[in-house]
């Protein structure tokens, strides 16, 4: 078992580099399994016999060729477990994500008291929403992007407006809930913005793959940030597979 | 090619029979691929080299066997594919299911421009949400789950705070775009009961897989009534093979 | 690569199109789902509510825009089913390609009466294997490839050894199973060159990536037939998507 | 079964206890990620924010209720990685199971030294096959299958008769190589029964589905002493949820 206390080939030996926090959430790499490169080469040399324990420049050689030539099943045996702190739609463009990962979430919170109660345990939340500081300027030629840099000029207002009717939005939940109506129903109501918890395990063909599609101009901004701190978790436990898969064209 | 208009074993002639109407949305079978139990059966046959036109008894017994034994390979190569127009929040019950399947969805309609200006077309839409008729009660025991039968006291004054959540919330989105936000950001006001609408192409098995899931006491009862409706689309067309991956205990 | 003259969307109607033989074997396209590269725009855009018909050229820009920004979901819900018949050899190469599609296989054609016997059925069959017609030299550099126009001197000599060889296990098999030896233990000598026949469903997404990674210079010649094969029935169907899909440097 | 007495969501220390032996080859699980049952449990309570470190009743109960009503996704965080060394036959087995998993493979030994060079290393296998010990006898009824206990009268014949047919086979294979046609063709004559070598990563989820249909009656006795050897590794782990998810009738 890899824990992530007995260093490997990584670095990442402090508690402290294992969360990465992103916007009011945050990206938190709770366990990895793999000798990072090491466990790539050793899986594609697997016909030798014979596990590598160094990892040296032929090694380096061989992953270059692999990711080129799109060799890609000896990427598929190092695995990583996230649990992700993020609003739903955050949440939401990672479920998209369907090959070589699996993700169990929260829905809203409240719906976990089902395990809750088989278990014979009970915890009230507090509700929690994504927090806008700064709103975007929507960009002039691609209606779907916001332009990063340039805030609006009525910042203020607008952050006044998000909150009451995040506000409103959750008092009228609890109102449905009061006259009695159940959950499912009443839940309705409430914004995209809820905070969700997701764990997420991926190989690192995944991962790559995801950080490829998520971490460009087009992508939204806080889903980006998240693909940047996913990409610096694991970039640390197997840096030359990381470059490799994530080397222009191809 | 199988189009729907050619029947190959089913029954599925009338194009009305494609669409089940389900709440305020619907289920579509837009395509299929595959003669139904038939296609099973010759997949599980490849061997013999020779495809049968004419399903019998012995087929239908080779059916059962394989449920029954969970040879599921024979049971990937009929595929469907659906449009499903829905609110969101059950569009999410949707992407949890993930293997055998894929699918595509819109996000807010808004977000649809961009293929609309790649391809120069402009398309606007009118803000649509899930209405709810009658708010069930909350299952006394069951946390996670409504009464199908009872509705609350208070109906109509629960519909009104619904309405006017709903009509709360998106003008604050459109405030929000007047003030320049981006629509990245605005939209984290907006309810979990926007519609939406997805493409969901899935093998047989899965399809089963999702009605097993879906179609039980502890569901949702909109997501219950789209497994419903699936189930209902997909047995016209492999009657021996949707009883046999349904029969309980296997 | 020749593309059949089959219009875009349309029915494959004649059957002798539809199977392209390769070697001593084939791949024969049995069945397919969707409307060409019209599903795959259908799909891209199916929050408008609306599916187009006519194929244009927006639609085209908006094909290599998915494909050049891997927006992969559209590209899912085009399916095919291949029948493809071949030695076990090249089957292997193709239960590797395990993402976005299923297969089923005979193992050896007699353990396929298992079907058989359940079903009240009985087929006998020959012994099959794969026949070389000639021998190629081995690649100087590339110790797994070959080089595709050089015969070997002695080409009659090595078909000799090659069919003798062939014999010899067939015999000891048969004498293995005469001395009541099991099945499942006699086919142990028998040569990865038996033919096998193979039901293969995959997405367009999948069958891109299969060519994209068998049709090269380092792959087996017989498994690289088999890709040009499969490239050919698909092209002719969705000839736009296929092109965007294997054009170089994405 | 016999399980391990390893502690339940240790560490495994003892090298030795990793791997089991099976016929002529081994399983060896080389590694694996989470804290075993706790794994499962933490995932599906992921909304709450707090990770257990001591398992209890309560999750006991809780991983009974999700396999009994099949909410796998807690179960795809659990990880493993084997190396297996079997015969090809056996492998294809596992090639089979695509559903949360990812395997390599090498093909032949020899086809291995692409990755030699590449690398600049350079080794050399001796040729190595499945080396059957008793023959047993074909099963009356069921055509596909062996009969455990009883061996054929004359076993010291049919063994010579393998061993002969293997040698003769490799010998063929070797002329071929003589006389300058490459590995890729030569290789045909070659017996399925060859050694292979694989790396092979699944969740929780997939190894149990695989145990589920691998260990039977009806299954080759080869591939399922490897079913139970994987079993017993994983139980070590994880005893809880694999007795829940191999429980029958769900």
């Amino acid at each position: 078992m890899t824990t992530l206390d007995t260093p490997v080939t990584g670095v990442l030996r402090e508690e402290s580099l294992r969360r990465i926090d992103v916007d009011d959430g945050y990206v938190q790499l709770v366990d990895y399994m793999g000798a990072g490169d090491l466990s790539v080469v050793n899986a594609a040399r697997v016909s030798f016999g014979k596990r590598k324990e160094v990892f040296d420049d032929g090694d380096a050689k061989l992953i270059k060729y692999l990711a080129t030539h799109k060799h890609m099943s000896p990427f598929r045996h190092m695995q990583f477990t996230f649990v992700l702190h993020t609003s739903e739609v955050v949440c939401r463009q990672l479920y998209k994500h369907q090959v070589g990962c699996g993700y169990t979430s929260g829905e809203f919170r409240e719906s976990a008291t089902v395990w809750n109660e088989i278990s014979g345990r009970y915890v009230e939340f507090p509700p929690e929403f994504h927090q806008v500081e700064k709103f975007r300027k929507q960009h002039k030629s691609n209606k779907q992007a916001s332009v990063a840099d340039e805030i609006i000029d009525q910042n203020d207002k607008a952050l006044k407006i998000y909150q009451e009717s995040l506000a409103a939005s959750f008092a009228a939940y609890q109102k449905l809930l009061d006259l009695g109506a159940c959950r499912e129903q009443a839940r309705m109501v409430l914004p995209v913005s809820f905070m969700n918890t997701l764990t997420w395990t991926a190989s690192l063909e995944a991962v790559a793959n995801f950080i490829k599609l998520r971490d460009h101009d087009g992508a939204q901004l806080e889903i980006r940030k998240i693909a940047l701190a996913i990409h610096d978790l694991v970039a640390a436990i197997c840096p030359v597979s990381v470059a490799a898969l994530l080397a222009p064209r191809h």
